[in-house]
This record gives structure tokens, C-alpha cells and sequence, in this order.
């Protein structure tokens, strides 16, 4: 008889933003292949029985191709009962989870997905917006910067609209060529930006800026996400929200208190 | 001493998508204000000693005002230690908690945003989709067809593209109108498409179809959701997966098995 494997989202990074059924499949895990963005917090919860494999990237080097984690994930399932390939946020949103899906499909393994808190609500809780607040916003649009914005195409540019709130995964570490894309998009040069680096986290890092000025942001760290739009402009101030945060004493959940 | 308000996000049904977080707060809550779209065994996890009120809307007719409940929220953190504002799914998507932070914020109430997987990473779960497949989607966009696609405005139009798989929520009553709008907007025919009604949840549906035949299929009950884009398309065999998902036995959590 053989095992079934579980692609799980380990959400943002704070433990009890997982969901109950990702801290169940963990406890009761044979085997773990996870990626490398995924909280050492998250990662304690794995049972302590469980064979526990990076098999993800650490500063840009990969530890293991994607047909390698595929081709793990099948055999571990011969002869594991309960493997779990866990992910950041969530695996269906930018978690390259298709291809994972594909192969054990393929391989006739039984599987089943678990979804997770995916960046775009870990960074929007942490920054204390609603990222489609109607007000100012009609839809969101979620892209990757990974690529490189050089890569992403004349498509991306149409996208950049005043009632789209645009969330950016992955910025990469210069501001520069994302804020002059929107710019040449049409987009204002005082749309509201906010960069929220490791959402959730003890480490948690919330910067408030608009479109002129997001070229001078430092980058901040993976994981780390972009929100673009008027939606992170409805604060009435920005300076001392940002204080507050950074004051607060209970930083492991994303929050805001006044 | 006043007490702190939580806005949560209750997920797509299941309770085991709650947050660890979410459930651990629901607990201990004093007062629970949940929206309608709340499913049962969610509001099951609330401490048996919590006053629980539905704020929610039903068939269109709404109980309370939004302004009615922000003053709710606003008197209970007077009075009580832990009151809970509840939303299906996260409610910083499409779950109207703009409106809700900037109260809070304005009467100087304590507060914090427990995230929630949105109805999107739920839908895809149970479809058994990537929602940005690399292979075929670069962007997600998230929007919402409860004001009617006539209202959506000529920019929706121009966010139809191939490579940016489209999530509808609250697609409605009438899946004639949103076929036609993404006809128009230019989005092949055989554009493949996937409704999900009630994503986790004993009731759970899910068919696929295409943007053409889109306008023969019956309305499915909320809370729905309509993913069109090549990602619904990659299933080698679309029938053959519905088939399995109709007879899976385990039906409270997102899977697919094979």
C-alpha cells in the first residue's frame, strides 16, 4: 500500500497562521520536503519522528531541480504513509504547485492540497490594509517580480490601473526598475506603496512610501512583498502607524494596535 | 479597561482552514459578529459562552448597515474583553474590513486582522489547480461580479488576458453576462473555466467547463466562485477528474484524490 502526499501552505511564517489541518498533516508526517522560506517556527512543528528535507533555494542556488522534488515526492510515497511537501503562503499562488500536482498525478499517487494564508493577506494584515478596499479599489492583481520586471512584458503594463490594487511577490532587491515600469504604465507618482518584509514574523518589517519615492526603499529581505494602490494610502498617518508597529511588543502575529 | 477587536477571517467552510490563530481567538471570545456566508461548523468552534450575532445578509436583504455594525463593534470593545468580527474567507479580499479598521481606528479601539484563506486559494483546492501554473498564467486577478459585469466598467475588460488567470467572486445567478463581457474583451472561446460552490464543505461543487458553454451552466449556490484560465485547463481529462471529486467520501476538506 502506498502513501499519500499533502501539498501544504505554510503561510506567512507565524505558526498559528497555519490552519489546523497543516498542523495535523505535519504532526502526523513520515517525511517533510519543504522550501527554504518556510519559518524555522513552522518547521518545529513537523513530528519529531519525521525525516525533514530542504529541498529548496537559498540565495538563488538551487538545492534541487524541480523534476528532482517531483521525483521524490513519488518515491517517498512508495514507501512513506504521510509525505508532505510544504510551501510558503500558499502552493497555489505562485507556490509552483501545478507541476508538483501534474507529476503525482502521472504517477497515480494519491495527494491532496491544504491551502495556506497566501503573502498577498500576510502582508495586508501586517500593514493593516484590505486590499480591495471599495472605496478606492475594485480588483487585485497578483504578479511576481522574480523574473525581473524586464521579463514581465508589455501584458504587465496594461494591468497597472488606479482601481487595481497590485500585489508583487518577490521585488527582488532594486526598487528602481519596478517604480519606473508603473510609471511608464501611467501610473501616478503618488500612488501609496507599502513594502512589508517577513509578514508575521519576529522580524516583521513594514515600510510606507508612494511610487516617487519607492526607488530610494532599501530592499528589504525575503520573504518579502509589494502592494502598489490607493488601498495602502487609506491610513491617516502613515509616519506614526509605522512607529506603532515597529514599537510593538507581541511581534510573532500580524497585527495593529492604536 | 476596553476590550480589543479581531477581525478574522473564517476561511472557505472547512474549520480545519481556519488559522490556529482564528480558532484559538473564537475561544475566547465574549462576542462574535459573523457575516451570513459563515458556514456552521465554523461558528460550532466558538465558546459556548459567547453572545453570537449574524450581521450578515441574506438573499440580498441585509440585516444590519455597515455603519450599524461598525457602532456594534465600537460599543461591545466597551464593554467586553474579545470581540470577534467573523468573515467567510480573509477579510482583507473582498470581505469589506476597510471600512471596519478605519472605524475602529477613528474611535481609538484596540484591534488586529487574523488573515483567512480567501476564496480563491479554497476554490483552487478543491479544483485541484495551481492558480498561476508558470506553464500557462504569469498573473492572478482577483475581482467580484456582485455589482453585476454591467457595472464592472470598460478597465475590467482591458484585465482579461491569456496569460492572467481571472477569479471571480460572487459570480451570481447568471454566468451569461461575465461570458459574454470576456468574449468581448477578446478571451478565446475555449478559454477553460472551473465553478466552485461551496470549496471545502460537505456540498462542495465543482465543474469545468469552457468561456463557451459557460452560459448553460446552472447557477451554483453561494459562496461560489468562477476561475476562468488555461490553469483550469491543464487536467489531462476533465470528466473523468469531475467524476471523482462527485464520489471523493471525505468531503469536509479541499482534495483530490486519485
Amino acid at each position: 500500500m502506498s502513501g499519500k502526499v499533502y501539498l501544504v501552505g505554510g503561510g506567512p511564517g507565524d505558526p498559528e497562521l497555519l490552519t489546523v489541518k497543516a498542523v495535523r498533516v505535519l504532526q502526523q508526517a513520515d517525511v517533510v520536503l519543504h522550501d527554504s522560506l518556510v519559518s524555522r517556527e513552522v518547521l518545529a512543528l513537523i513530528s519529531p519522528t519525521a525525516r525533514v528535507i530542504d529541498v529548496g533555494k537559498r540565495c538563488g542556488h538551487k538545492l534541487l531541480t524541480q523534476d528532482e522534488i517531483n521525483g521524490l515526492l513519488i518515491s517517498y510515497a512508495q514507501t512513506e504513509r504521510t509525505v508532505v511537501r510544504l510551501k510558503g503562503g500558499d502552493p497555489l499562488v505562485f507556490g509552483r504547485a501545478g507541476e508538483e500536482i501534474e507529476a503525482l498525478r502521472e504517477a497515480e499517487v494519491r495527494y491532496e492540497l491544504i491551502p495556506g494564508i497566501t503573502a498577498a493577506s500576510g502582508a495586508a494584515a501586517a500593514a493593516g490594509i484590505s486590499l480591495t478596499d471599495r472605496r478606492c479599489a475594485s480588483n487585485l492583481l497578483i504578479t511576481t517580480g522574480h523574473r525581473g520586471v524586464e521579463n514581465l512584458g508589455r501584458d504587465w503594463l496594461r494591468l497597472a490601473r488606479p482601481d487595481t490594487t497590485l500585489v508583487v511577490y518577490m521585488p527582488g532587491n532594486d526598487y528602481r526598475q519596478i517604480a519606473e515600469t508603473l510609471r511608464c504604465a501611467g501610473m501616478e507618482q503618488r500612488t501609496p506603496c507599502v513594502l512589508v518584509s517577513a509578514a508575521s514574523r519576529s522580524n516583521q518589517d513594514v515600510h510606507f512610501t508612494n511610487l516617487a519615492d519607492l526607488p530610494k526603499m532599501a530592499a528589504l529581505p525575503a520573504p518579502a512583498v509589494l502592494v502598489v494602490g490607493w488601498v495602502a494610502g487609506s491610513l491617516p498617518d502613515f509616519g506614526s502607524i509605522v512607529s506603532r508597529l515597529e514599537l510593538e511588543t507581541e511581534p510573532a502575529s500580524p497585527h495593529m494596535e492604536i
